[in-house]
């Protein structure tokens, strides 16, 4: 039987990345394969915090510095307030021992949850493979698809 | 054969809260289980409109003044004017004779839609039991996922 | 076999529904049947660029001009800066080769992607059929949720 569950990360406010990190921790966790397909914003979940020295255009360069760079640098979808509201939503977070981001990517990652990055998406906003953390597969939506065949839950976020 | 939707309903706009209650409805019309799982901004759905006196620390009353109690007071997620948009397309859903959310909430669990509010986002955006609609069950991502597992749409609203 | 995918087009939102049409056009491409539902802002995808003479109320006419005409007018969900952000992601878009929005509608239609627009978000929001491009087709939430009970993948966007 099948039991897969794939994940588009499409969003890369903090309060959706969350919630995505969430639901493939939670999934994973109860014995389930599971995918998240990073793209648009979402990407930015997967970048290195340290700015890496890459070639780019000067768009690219645009693109790349107004992005957060990794999950630490996200605002969330409301009430972001130019980052007051996800520093308070990180301190309500921590206080009630919820783990922080860059915990759910790591314990993801170590349940073994594939975390692939568009491709497309990387080409269009300029993103380098060695901007990104370790572990990330690189493919485009045909695999994707491919994964979400399979799934019996299939999310869109 | 299984005959069962779940939508996790984490946007907490208006227009989408909409869009997700009539999909339940609907479904539920057509005869299928339908479990909703309100999770982050989307838990404002199931506010009651009323303040309710509970105890709660400083950042918690500052995250319960400034979201929405219940979805009379949501805006919506584009052109919302600082609620000119949301009065206007409750004008426009009025005249259309489209029913109105709290009416949609009604009509969804007199037909036995399930409604499932988040303990986690509960616990970290502060809200208390005692401040949501009854009728609402408390759960945590594992129940949403047991439910999704028997679903066959499943949707991230 | 079953072999149907069903994306609710709810977002207008120049990436997003970008990312629908990527979704769409590949998994026709690999056989699939794809059906889209546009709704509420998903359906200024829909609309045809040139202004189209119909009768409409004050506030339908209000609606229908603060509403994009078509993809070429949609804003982006981040760092638009007043549509500067969405021209910056075309010509990244161009430069990269990746097909345009009104060339992905285009190759979705020709490969057989069905397209509904959502009569109640059109009766809402005061769009007339004509106002539509070529080759749509009208139905409501009853329609999507029985081709969604036939998909394996359902995603709303």
């Amino acid at each position: 039987m099948i039991d897969k569950k794939t994940l588009v990360v499409f969003s890369g406010d903090m309060d959706k990345v969350m919630a995505s990190l969430i639901i493939a921790n939670g999934a994973a966790a109860m014995g389930s394969e599971v995918t998240m397909f990073f793209t648009f914003w979402g990407l930015n979940t997967l970048r290195k915090a340290k700015k890496i020295k890459v070639k780019k255009d000067f768009m690219e360069k645009m693109f790349g510095f107004m992005m957060p760079r990794g999950p630490e640098k996200m605002g969330i979808s409301k009430m972001n307030f130019g980052g007051i509201g996800a520093k308070m939503m990180k301190d309500m977070m921590k206080k009630k021992n919820v783990n922080s981001l860059p915990e759910l990517i790591e314990s993801a990652q170590m349940m073994g949850v594939k975390m692939i990055a568009c491709t497309m998406s990387m080409d269009v906003m300029g993103i380098r493979e060695e901007e990104l953390i370790d572990g990330i597969e690189l493919a485009g939506v045909a695999s994707y698809l491919g994964e979400a065949e399979e799934g019996n839950v299939n999310l869109f976020i």
